[in-house]
């Protein structure tokens, strides 16, 4: 571990890639681990990137990429990948275009998957963040699908988020739009090209006029065809802009102090769960089900004695230790 | 609360509305209702329904409702809402077109928004369900949009589950694939008129016939029109067939001792969180995470000392009660 941490320190990339898993598999290691590192955390500018399935977010990620690369920026790219814990399954599909990138020693891609875990994905994703932080990129790029919980976890662990968004499939958009609304600092109405874009491009706008009207930052619109590249500069643009407001209104200290209280508190509940679920109150909740299943007790009132056992433990414990 | 309880008992339905919304908050009093319920609570059968937005989830389940009813089975409805906080807006779209049912005494219907909580999707949900189990409905529907967390918790929360899939909207679809593959007891085909069906069909079996060969339940494919209504007795069969299948099997026990649980469980996570978050401890976080910005300290040993004067303080605690 310490030749690892040395490596890792030193720049290897192989030491970075092998750190992420240890973080990924969310060891007492990593938290050492990353007690380690922290002190070089804080530098980088991290991005989030989320919108509906096949709205184009990972080729805008890549043109982002080569963009970011090209004013010498260092970029970490990670896929969050917020499926079936049955599977392992990708929403985002494989990165393999990335190839052309994946030679650039200025550019780290990593793909995570979260299997599933209640309320993983942003602890998990802040603490790769962190690593890629720490090692030296100046902006992080966190790709993710839009809907539900993943979202909402992009939103806490970026310090810009863009939400993308195309003319096609209108109803599946109509319906997602709601969500994704808010959590915006930039739209992407990638795929400009296609038929309805006009129509939607009209349909946002009208819409955000209502919602943003009393905002102090106002979320502007890009419109991109990723695939030719069309409109990055813009959307580079808009990054810049957004990054400079929040700077001079002071806002990017109040993210990143909410990003380290949802931490803290993750980790603490982590730990709570952990020492609490020994062995005996394991085999206390699994006679507590037998006896719930054939209504001798209720779910309610077994809990709440589970609970208190925890309580009178503890201190026996203490004593013990006295 | 007594006489609401009374009323509920009777068979009130505005005090079942009532009570659903005293769940909802997550109060104790919702602890010590369900409490008094649980005995009821064990004849229904939950039938989950999930898939992608624009898939005809609702429309299918209107229909199924319909079926239900001819065969004079008392229906409850949950439509859970995985979406953002910020908004409360709905991925599910209104249920309005359900009014020929609403003036069904033997049909009750109820939208969830979960705001965003962290795990509360399942765990609510399914207070929900048991409050509609023991008022005495025969079958529960619940519907969610099924991308990341909220299909997994449909999963836990139901006996049997249904993913709905559309020929159209390939990729996405495709790519949603992968998660929604192995959480399906039944899959539906909707609108299985449109271009593509075909292909699509083939697709699925081809995956299905890799995936589950192995499996003692072959997840059927259903081909459906829900606005018309076609293929709808051959769901409703396939669901038999698979409730008749985990009865024989025993698979019914073991699926409800397992919701019994991750229940229990998250009602214990829940209290251990809201017993350490008291007071002092906030305070102690909110000066930590100043000097965790600043770089005086870590996240990891910041949480570690909070988490350890847990211990201390519990011990403290008892020491003064004795």
């Amino acid at each position: 571990m310490e030749d690892l941490l040395k490596r890792y320190l030193s720049g290897d990339r192989r030491a970075l890639a092998r750190l992420i898993s240890i973080v990924e598999d969310d060891s007492d290691d990593a938290l050492r681990l990353l007690d380690r590192v922290y002190h070089r955390v804080g530098r980088a500018y991290r991005i989030g990137i989320t919108g509906p399935p096949g709205a184009g977010k990972s080729t805008l990620v890549d043109q982002m990429t080569r963009l970011f690369r090209s004013k010498n920026a260092r970029v970490g790219v990670i896929a969050v990948d917020p499926t079936s814990p049955f599977t392992g399954g990708a929403l985002l599909g494989d990165r393999i275009r990335m190839n052309e990138l994946s030679t650039d020693r200025g550019v780290f891609i990593r793909s995570m998957a979260t299997r599933g875990s209640l309320g993983g994905l942003a602890h998990r994703a802040q603490e790769v963040a962190d690593l890629l932080d720490a090692f030296g990129f100046d902006i992080i790029l966190m790709e993710t699908v839009g809907v539900g919980q993943s979202e909402l976890d992009i939103v806490e662990a970026a310090d810009s988020t863009v939400v993308v968004l195309v003319p096609e499939s209108g109803d599946s958009i109509q319906a997602m739009k709601a969500g994704l609304m808010e959590i915006a600092d930039i739209f992407v109405l990638n795929k400009s090209d296609r038929e309805g874009a006009e129509r939607m491009l009209v349909e946002l706008k009208s819409v955000l006029h209502l919602d943003q009207r009393e905002k102090p930052w106002q979320a502007p619109i890009v419109q991109t065809i990723a695939n030719t590249g069309d409109g990055l500069p813009a959307l580079m643009q808009q990054i810049e802009n957004h990054r400079t407001y929040q700077k001079n209104a002071e806002l990017l200290t109040i993210k990143k102090k909410q990003r380290i209280e949802s931490y803290v508190r993750q980790i603490i509940d982590d730990k709570l769960k952990d020492d609490f679920w020994n062995e005996q109150r394991v085999d206390s909740l699994s006679k507590a089900i037998d006896k719930i299943y054939d209504k001798i007790r209720s779910p309610y009132t077994a809990s709440i004695d589970l609970f208190e056992s925890f309580g009178k433990t503890a201190s026996a414990d203490t004593r013990i230790h006295e």
